[in-house]
């Protein structure tokens, strides 16, 4: 056998396209919801984002006890541009000019920077720069007197390593020995200085920290130093005590915190400077920084917070890694405040800009633009049918020397109104979600779902979706609300296979279909989708013997539809009834069943329904019309027990061939070697398929059997509930042997084969179609779920020609009459499209091994075989993106099982892992797309948690 | 009875948001492919189009042959700039110094304008521009001669009224003639100067036509003058005969045609300066303009043709209506070059632009940016995965000075790709849409389709749609392609709604959810869109009596879980069974049925066919296993026959109450009469179904009936395929009366009622909810098809809390376990939740008389009234959003109104409304939202076909 299922090491590639977010390196996103944090966007550069943040530090740190806390990721042109000096400076200015009542302690910290942005701050390079910036006295101590406005100003300065750490514990009390040992700070105290512009005091403060141990380290090493490509430590840190008449000790003092991640020294893209000068920063630690620059800042804070994010450039401006900014901020989808762009032209360049942010998920709550005279907001506000705010700042004076006071004062109602709108829109965000649960628990009915048995408190919300994993509403102890991911291992029933990129791109795409198509009615029509998705089709899992596509929408009417066309090619073929289908009267009916496998499921619609086996889930409480018109074999089946692939043959087979041998198989691949067809068991199987066969003709009458239906490598019964309301879930593979030669069977006898792809197909178990898993082919095939790519429900059933043929004659009655009013709709076609390339082209999906058109093995073997060792786990299967463990069963008290792996998933789920049990059985599965590292870093999480049982 | 249905005058509102394209102004979309025509977008202002523009004519004209046509819709600050003179003398400069080899004719015209900027031409105003213009030499006859470049060039001029057709009855050879009468041309046949730079002769022709008789009166009459509001004909031409070394009478010259439709004065966006100098144009207006001026010119021409359409501003900038023009121009949906910002900042505009367009369903099949040093076609390349290519043109000189010469001749290879991109995408669509009828007859299984019956050439190719309408492929005499719109008139299978205005909302708004969500698992959660949607339900179509929602995929699914939910229902409220619904056995099963109405369709799954009445359509051949677990009854119906409404009663009542008088009502809205139902017909109906419910009860042994299943004001018989099939069309409405009647007899008997309202559903009758025609409540209720706006799969069953309770209790086996992967996907919740508020808000859809929450009369009622005198009509149904209408058949021959419809419905195709047969019968079906006047054109063309028959 060819390298099906061998586990390739991983080869590192040469990939043309960037694709943001590598699952593995992106941080569990996780932040807080108790108080407002927004991304500040901007439709171009230079529309004033910065004066934005700005103005709303001064709108909001307007009482006591408040904190504002101003984030830029990426600045470039540093040092000699910094946004957040800028909002850490402009606020320090008007909050001398404007605010009396209240005492403010404002800082602004440079986190990063590459090494000659570092160089710039270290050498005399910016002693240049610092002459013309001297009011705002970044670097080297110095006491400035006598400077513009004649107001005295001490500079702060703190050039030297320092970790946000480090610098928290200064503010925590650590602080309080720093100042007593800073000899500046007896000029703090004495420096009360009267008779400055509008007879307010001004205390300035500095500060010199100590590096952290780690930082100090760094530089020790030399490691700094000697990796000149890396983003290195800055740790640049000023602060300032902005007093007003207030008492400082007796109330608690606002806040103004101001952080520069990441600072670069060319003013350019952040991805152009990121080459430049060989300071690269991933996604995911950019991620991670900024998730630890909003978790710990909160913590240790109380009162009022608000946080602005303010990104660099426009909408879709590049970061570091060449991401796009909005698809890199995704994962934390902040709401955003969009600046727009008030100059001619400018409506369109905000209009895109929105669109851009809307094509990725964002939530846009205001739009706020300078004017400029041409009323801008009036076109902006009929486009966004006035649901979303347009606000309108003042000009903005351009002389150089122009210190903006006069500029904040006049736009301070302007941004009193923003933050008041940014406030609400966030009270109602938490209040709704806080509130769904309970509406969802009153008005919903879920499928499947016994509502006495769901508490309100059980309910998931879910906020978003990105890529694999969930964005969750969380209520935790002490009543604190936040969002926090969940790897979506269910895959949404089976249906999701896009990573965040795909995602993205499909979100375009489905945007683009819908305005393009909408849905157009379909039949003796053709459009594009429709057709293109068709091809991929044929060419693709109906290769080699599918010539039709008929759409419908699930795979229940997938279904529903294969059986019509295989029961009428049987008629056909068995001449039961003639060409013309008007003149044959009802004696030639006969009683029509089909061939299946117990324990299979294909759907709840009735038709569906009666190719399965009876069960209570088919009882007649639950659909009184169901009558099971079908015969329904044991198979035998395979599963992994103690590190080993064991195959457990059903009873009959069992008695009938005491002396079977090989029953373990150390291998997986072995068990689809071709050389099994000629085994000593392929015989075994075809003699056990023509007795049963015989038998169901002997005891038939005038029933007889119009179709095969099965599920291709088949791998278990979580498509079943059946189990799962008995509490136990079965899980095991068909054995592939058995499949294959029961289709030979069939075939020999004109039986119409029929696979039910739904869920197997596309790369669910490593090949686009599992037809590759028994190595022959079907008459009719149905597909659905991942077809779109999880977008959206579509469904196809492939035939062959000779199928259609049956239906093709003079008379309209001889077609086949089943139809849905979207068939065929663009929209999922479109989805398809994409999707059905995008998981075949290994420059999109780095798992494929592009020679054998399989998946890599996508979890670790050694760590399978480890969890399979352990005494909680009875068997597992792990085949393509599924991996599933069957849980040990006390003696045959599965509900125990079942009960305890309800507490497991719960555990996982503070996890990150979203999983759903099926009785003991619990599984992880994955998209064709995520990384093996993904895989395992869920699988560790699986084996801890089984470990503990 | 309160305003229902009462034709109300059309009231003018004050509308807050701007429509574009209302549907009645918009006409009717057509052009050749016989040639490409391309639009030129950028991402913002000055990003060099007309550069763009003006190199590819550079590019295209160099061989003879050959036509390059560049329109300039939209021009601002005009006359002092004009980018179709720009074109126009950058061509004629580059022409000069460049193209030895051959001739070209080479023409500049501008159609109309403001009042105010033909002020500037025709006052001195312009006269001081001109000064600085001499080498464009637009104004005034004035031979100029020792110009820059000391070259002579005469000035041609021709200020004064002037119509397209008599410009090109000057080309045709009118202007020979004009020629010979023009003094000047004396001149240019002698004016052969050679000497100039390069060596090469310049002619330059002079010509001053006379103005159509039209524009002449409108002079003579002072109108224009008067209606100083209004856009006027300018009709501004110059044009030149730019001789190479070539014969010029022995070959065919090439052309270069440059047109600006519309200029406005001042240097503003278009939306500002159409209301600044009160120069408005209409959105229909303007795109007539613009198919007049694609269609006159490509009729006369021979040999290659290439079109640009030069757009102003932005993509999503406003044109004079206050349309976005990517909204505007959308009906055409030319293809579009990019022309991206190459500079910093420019990467996200330049995206951001793309995602725009994408969204309007564009396809760009190239971006252009010029060369600012920083490389940004690279992440744009990245962005694009390559799929679009990113050219690059080299950096623009800035000095005022620079003739651009020297540029145009550099970027001449980019010019010449970009060319073959566009005219290789071209050939590429014009040959894909030639192919597509053969691939799909080749591999598409149509449903309900004979394809026996569905030659290749009658396959319709659809390439888009644009709100109500198709925009269709068609190969037409001569083998010339074209794009031609018609009027989707059966709503692609009932599904359609949106305007072109909500098609694009939608588009977003989905592009969002599967940004946002993708899909996520139902059961035991929630999120947003399918709370609100669920929300939105149990407010609107549900309120009063639903409290829970069950989502599902289609119309047949929806039905499936109805009759699960009913029966079970029935089963509970009869104590069939116990509430431990394990223990019951199988002793006390019964036989369950639905009653329905004779005629009835709910779906082609197993248990929906089971609800309807045998027919061939459910015969063996379709679905063996169809039995038939239904009681039919007849229903009485109503119809328009020859102005009157009719009652007709089946054969059991009328025979039984041979005196029942007053079966015909004067108007509609009297069958709705809430007076009705104290009538004696009441009492007579009541009587007929309690017999027939007896009679039931009487012979069905164990058989019981355990749920009525209607379409509430069901309307007639397309639903069904039957009549098709046998090649009549039953049309008919039934009685609201009867069906009232029926529930309340059913209610009585504890027997749970089903409205199937797939169909009616969603304002289809003119009502959101068809309960309002019988004002009664249901106990479950299906919706589907229109409830997402028409854009993907989603449907839903609504449930009283006393259904859902039949489902409450301990054991998940008495959960109602049926589901569908995709069950309340995010995408389909989230149209729904935009389309369900859109066509409910009177801000958005003009047509509802909000007092009444019902649409107005959409037909005009005399018209329809005409129409049902007509000999060729039987009856006709009219009602919300349908009119359909029963062809007279034949005696019993009703194949033989079949074939006539199907030659009408030809017939009218070619007048731009797509239908689809139904038997004898026809219909037009339009939008909650389309305007009258849409309706009345509709109406009107199939009136005047009738007439012809």
């Amino acid at each position: 056998m060819s390298p099906l299922f061998t586990s390739l090491l991983r080869r590192r590639r040469h990939h043309h396209h960037h694709r943001f977010l590598s699952t593995h390196s992106q941080p569990s996103i996780e932040y807080p919801l108790t108080h407002p944090i927004y991304t500040i966007w901007a439709s171009n550069t230079s529309l004033g984002k910065t004066l934005v943040s700005a103005g709303l530090s001064t709108s909001f740190l307007s009482s006591s006890h408040r904190k504002f806390l101003y984030l830029k990721p990426l600045q470039t042109g540093f040092p000699n541009d910094s946004d957040s000096r800028f909002v850490y400076s402009k606020f320090s200015q008007f909050f001398t000019q404007n605010r009396p009542e209240f005492s403010v302690f404002a800082s602004n910290h440079v986190l990063k920077s590459s090494v000659l942005a570092k160089d710039a701050v270290l050498s005399g390079g910016f002693e240049v720069e610092r002459e013309k910036n001297v009011d705002l006295g970044l670097y080297k101590e110095s006491r400035l007197i006598g400077t513009e406005k004649n107001r005295p100003f001490f500079a702060s300065n703190c050039v030297l390593k320092s970790s946000v750490s480090a610098k928290d514990a200064v503010l925590r009390g650590g602080f309080e020995v720093e100042r007593e040992n800073n000899v500046n700070l007896g000029l703090f105290k004495e420096s009360r200085l009267l008779g400055t512009e509008e007879n307010r005091p001004l205390f300035a403060s500095n500060c010199v920290l100590e590096s952290s141990v780690l930082a100090k380290d760094a530089v020790l090493r030399g490691g700094v130093e000697v990796e000149r490509d890396e983003i290195v430590n800055l740790g640049l840190y000023e602060e300032s005590r902005l007093q007003g008449t207030e008492n400082w000790e007796m109330r608690g003092f606002s806040k103004l915190v101001c952080k520069t991640m990441y600072g670069w020294k060319e003013a350019l893209s952040p991805h152009l400077v990121a080459e430049r000068e060989n300071a690269r920063v991933e996604d995911g630690e950019l991620l991670g920084m900024l998730k630890g620059c909003l978790g710990i800042e909160s913590e240790s804070e109380k009162g009022e917070v608000l946080c602005v994010i303010e990104t660099a450039g426009g909408v879709a401006s590049p970061g570091p890694s060449g991401s796009l900014q909005c698809d890199l901020y995704r994962p934390f989808r902040f709401p955003a405040i969009l600046v727009g762009d008030g100059r001619l032209g400018g409506i369109s360049g905000t209009i895109s800009a929105y669109e851009s942010l809307k094509l990725r998920g964002y939530d846009v709550v205001a739009v706020v633009l300078e004017d400029h005279g041409l009323v801008n907001e009036g076109p902006l506000s009929s486009y966004l049918r006035r649901r979303v705010p347009v606000l309108v700042l003042p000009p903005v004076p351009t002389e150089v020397s122009n210190n903006l006071m006069e500029w904040f004062q006049e736009a301070l109602s302007t941004f009193h109104s923003l933050e008041e709108i940014m406030q609400s829109a966030f009270l109602d965000r938490t209040s709704r979600l806080r509130n769904m649960p309970r509406k969802a628990h009153d008005i919903f009915w879920w499928p499947f779902t016994q509502h006495n048995l769901v508490p309100e408190e059980n309910v998931t919300v879910i906020d978003s979706r990105c890529g694999e994993n969930f964005a969750v509403h969380k209520v935790v102890n002490n009543n604190v609300d936040s969002i926090t991911q969940q790897f979506d291992a269910c895959a949404s029933w089976w249906t999701q296979g896009p990573d965040a990129t795909l995602q993205i791109e499909l979100a375009r795409d489905v945007g683009y279909a819908t305005a393009r198509y909408g849905h157009v009615m379909f039949p003796e029509n053709v459009y594009e989708p429709a057709l293109e998705c068709a091809e991929l089709l044929l060419e693709g899992v109906g290769k080699g013997w599918a010539s039709r596509v008929y759409f419908s929408d699930n795979g229940s009417t997938a279904i529903e539809i294969a059986l019509k066309m295989a029961l009428r090619k049987f008629l056909f073929d068995h001449k039961i009834v003639s060409d013309d289908l008007v003149a044959v009267n009802a004696e030639s009916r006969v009683d029509l069943k089909v061939l299946a496998l117990r324990g299979s499921y294909h759907g709840d619609t009735l038709g569906a329904m009666e190719a399965q086996a009876p069960s209570p889930y088919t009882g007649f409480y639950q659909q009184p019309w169901y009558k099971g018109r079908g015969h329904f074999l044991d198979p035998p089946t395979v599963a992994m027990c103690d590190g080993v692939w064991k195959l457990s043959l059903p009873q009959e087979i069992e008695t009938q061939n005491p002396s079977v041998e090989d029953l373990t198989f150390s291998l997986r691949e072995n068990i689809f070697k071709e050389s099994r067809h000629t085994s000593n068991l392929a015989d075994i199987y075809q003699l056990h398929i023509r007795q049963a066969l015989q038998l169901i003709m002997d005891s038939s009458g005038s029933t007889r059997t119009g179709a095969l239906i099965i599920e291709p490598g088949k791998t278990f019964d979580m498509h079943h509930f059946l189990f799962v309301i008995q509490g136990a879930g079965g899980m095991e593979m068909v054995d592939p042997l058995f499949q294959r030669v029961l289709v030979k069977e069939c075939r020999n006898k004109k039986i119409p084969v029929i696979f039910d792809e739904v869920f197997t197909g596309f790369w669910r178990l490593g090949a686009e179609s599992a037809t590759e898993f028994i190595r022959c082919k079907p008459d009719i095939a149905c597909f659905a779920k991942l077809m779109t790519g999880g977008i959206v429900p579509l469904a196809v059933t492939l035939a062959s020609e000779a199928v259609f043929e049956a239906f093709v004659g003079d008379s309209k009655l001889q077609a086949l009459l089943h139809g849905h009013s979207y068939t065929a709709h663009a929209v999922g076609c479109t989805a398809a499209v994409k999707s059905i390339k995008w998981f075949k082209d290994s420059k999109t999906n780095h798992n494929l091994i592009s020679e054998a058109m399989l998946l890599r093995e996508l979890w670790d073997s050694d760590l399978v075989r480890q969890i399979s060792l352990l005494p909680a786990v009875h068997r597992m299967v792990v085949l393509g993106t599924l991996c599933a463990v069957e849980l040990r069963a006390e003696g045959s008290n599965a509900g125990y099982a079942s009960l305890y792996a309800r507490s497991l998933l719960q555990k996982l789920r503070e996890d990150g892992i979203y999983m759903r049990p099926l009785g003991n059985v619990i599984y992880l599965m994955c998209g064709p797309c995520t990384s093996p590292e993904s895989c395992s870093n869920l699988l560790n999480k699986v084996y801890r948690r089984l470990g503990e049982l």
